[in-house]
């Protein structure tokens, strides 16, 4: 071993425009293990899955935020060394099972070890993440805050028919408004599909969006239909419009 | 001016117990101000006035601390320089005004200067308190965050009669606990008292407690009762027990 306990892995933040409230995050925009967690056990077929990444994620919200002019903030470790979007002592935070692979790496993880990653992965991302909130909001622009994520087609060898799902914490009103700007588009959507904040989704909002009221919703689009980066920023030139009509809507029913 | 944009106060972290989950915190503890913001305009009345920190709260916060082995974090930073239980964008982050007292240096703040007052102080503080609780959480340990306060007994010419306000954001239970253990020892006790969440004054406790749903409660002692140190450690010896009884009782009706 020869990292050392000062390892941090920082959100990577690529700017937006100035006044743009815009904030999109890919929390599992990157199937990267640094070498010190090795494979975790795992094979290759495991560490090319969706339960290493969102596979093309990371295409569509980087082609979200560019058609937008908005900001994107990335996470650059592998969620299964250390989940973004998940509270550290839940067992999905470091899963020693995902979906249908065992993951040898995470079982029988101590204490010691779980803070370690948490010091490494969660806390600078999240600071990060942090950080940027309350620098746009002391400079007087009040974020609006957008995760993007991808879902597997078939799930323990059940297919999934929903192509967009647009899922809400507590407060559900830009959700709703994308999910109604993207009727007559010919993309299956659907609120809280294919899971919803019940299933522990939305910790990332509830940590940055909902303290400050900040409108937010989270964006999954099934990874079959981004495969490609051509074909993640079609989508993403699909549903950018939709984003910005959503967030008019909210504005003029808030003022 | 030989200060640089790298000035960063961080917390002060007080270690309490290893399976400890009560983490106390001051976020008013201080009236320092760093040279490079002055005295904000203020005489001494005011620089030494409740409006400047919370009197005798970081004393009492250590003597409960002290008594029940739990964690401290307090603030290095007087709240008229940046208030850090309030959110960057709301006027009293950095107030202009402040009960009966004009702040000149606060007013007409420009922008930059409320992002580098934000950095130095508000982010460096949060990020702090979000890697402890971070880290007892990955570690097993699920904390209690109680913020502790102290309120002025006569606010604008008018006396108040309440000594110890227990305040609550959206979960209910430790305060009532608190209120409810607080009844027969001759304190004069309110719930909600002397003011509430509606107020704004649970931004902290929103942005650590709500999102992990962690128990959480804010006290607020009346400051003509812990004016002297020896006042602040008596007034926690009284206190520390009904906490700790209304810690108990709600993790029974959790289980």
């Amino acid at each position: 071993m020869t990292t050392t306990r000062t390892d941090s892995y920082r959100a990577v933040i690529e700017e937006g425009g100035g006044a743009q409230p815009l904030v999109f995050v890919c929390e599992h925009a990157s199937r990267a293990i640094p070498a010190k967690w090795g494979d975790l056990g795992l094979g290759e077929a495991a560490l090319l899955s969706h339960i290493a990444w969102d596979p093309g994620a990371l295409n569509l919200a980087r082609g979200l935020a560019r058609a937008l002019g908005a900001w994107l903030v990335h996470g650059p470790v592998s969620r299964l060394v250390c989940d973004l979007n998940r509270s550290p002592d839940q067992p999905g935070a470091m899963p020693a099972r995902s979906e249908v692979f065992d993951i040898p790496g995470n079982s029988r993880l101590a204490g010691a070890d779980r803070a370690a990653r948490t010091k490494a992965v969660y806390q600078p991302f999240h600071a990060d993440l942090a950080a940027l909130i309350a620098q746009r909001l002391a400079l007087g622009v009040v974020p609006v805050i957008i995760t993007v994520h991808s879902f597997t087609p078939v799930w323990h060898g059940t297919p999934r028919r929903v192509e967009f799902g647009v899922i809400h914490d507590a407060d559900p009103r830009l959700a709703t408004g994308i999910v109604a700007a993207a009727q007559g588009s010919g993309l299956e959507t659907a609120l809280n599909q294919p899971y919803s904040a019940a299933d522990g989704v939305t910790h990332l909002l509830r940590l940055h969006a909902t303290p400050y009221g900040l409108q937010n919703a989270m964006l999954e689009v099934r990874n079959d239909l981004i495969a490609t980066p051509e074909a993640a920023q079609a989508m993403a030139l699909r549903l950018a419009p939709m984003v910005s009509r959503a967030m008019t809507v909210n504005r003029a029913e808030v003022a």
